[in-house]
């Protein structure tokens, strides 16, 4: 089957991949539009781990101050070009992503950034529950590591469900990111972020 | 002399102080309208003392992103009540020194923020510097110590003139603060600041 200009448009539209890629998934796919999208999608996580690497040196910095004067939020998010800095869905992912801390109030951007001390008092306090509750020895390793795991989940930004659940349809920031990394082609990274609750100090 | 509505109203008007002190002020200086103004200053900065004793549990966080997304500046500004943190005065404040941040790029809040070993190692500098000069070892200490101060006016935002010096008159952050102090009756404390620009981190 030949593939129209019109299906090339309707999948770049779709997917915000490039043109060219567009036109060699439908290709590839017989012009089925949803094997397409996935193609691209394979392809978009291939050169992912790729840009992952990729410096960060252009960017923006977004904030958001909730009605009433607090919380207030301050964050930063990093691309690789000025082009993308200004460009209209990575302004306004950062400027989501301030909206969800503010609501949300990550401790943290990535699980790495989590430092061993409060990951180790976590663990205390889990392991100190779990034989209070007389769990044998041989499973409180499993609880307390799966707890911690969920515990990561929640302080950790990255790891958060978007608070505008029906917005983003349940999807983590990290998705999000990769989302925006894959439309536009750049290494996206947030890099830091400040909450102030009045009085909260 | 005897003392107008017409006056008491706009003394009030110049310093912001309570009608009843503008007339108290007024009946002490005879009715002259500078004096007056100084009466109330004195009588300001004798409050500004109590005031300064005083918890600060309400306020709010405001921010300022600079055109084309950096630098970004979040600031906690504290008050003691909810009405006068709402008050545009307030709150301009707090807009006002956002701005300032992201122009001037202050380090500490205040003086007492500056850490022990950021002191010395600026002080190690200045000391290497004099006695590189050739300065006799008597007279090292006195310019050091001079520096010292200069340093800390450069860096700490409470002592830094506000960087719209025409609208501020040359005024130090710390004398705007201490202004709203007096015009709102309440101890006005700036808690907490971040100041991001871009791949700066």
């Amino acid at each position: 089957m030949a593939v129209g200009a019109q299906d090339v448009k309707a999948l770049r539209e779709r997917t915000g991949a490039a043109m060219m890629d567009c036109k060699a998934a439908l290709d590839e796919s017989g012009g089925d539009m949803d094997k397409a999208v996935e193609i691209l999608r394979v392809k978009g996580q291939a050169s992912a781990s790729k840009r992952a690497g990729r410096a960060t040196s252009q960017g923006t910095v977004a904030s958001y101050i909730h009605a009433g004067g607090s919380p207030g939020v301050l964050v930063e998010v990093q691309c690789e070009t000025d082009f993308v800095a200004r460009n209209e869905d990575f302004q306004e992912f950062a400027r989501e992503v301030a909206i969800h801390i503010a609501a949300a109030a990550p401790q943290y951007v990535a699980i790495e950034d989590i430092p061993e001390d409060a990951r180790e008092a976590e663990r205390r306090v889990f392991e100190e529950k779990a034989k209070q509750e007389g769990k044998p020895d041989n499973v409180v390793e499993r609880i307390v590591e799966g707890q911690l795991k969920k515990w990561a989940a929640d302080v950790v930004l990255l790891e958060q469900e978007h608070v505008r659940s029906d917005r983003y349809e349940g999807k983590t920031i990290e998705q999000l990111r990769a989302d925006l990394a894959a439309k536009t082609g750049e290494n996206i990274r947030i890099a830091r972020f400040t909450r102030y609750a009045v009085g909260e100090e």
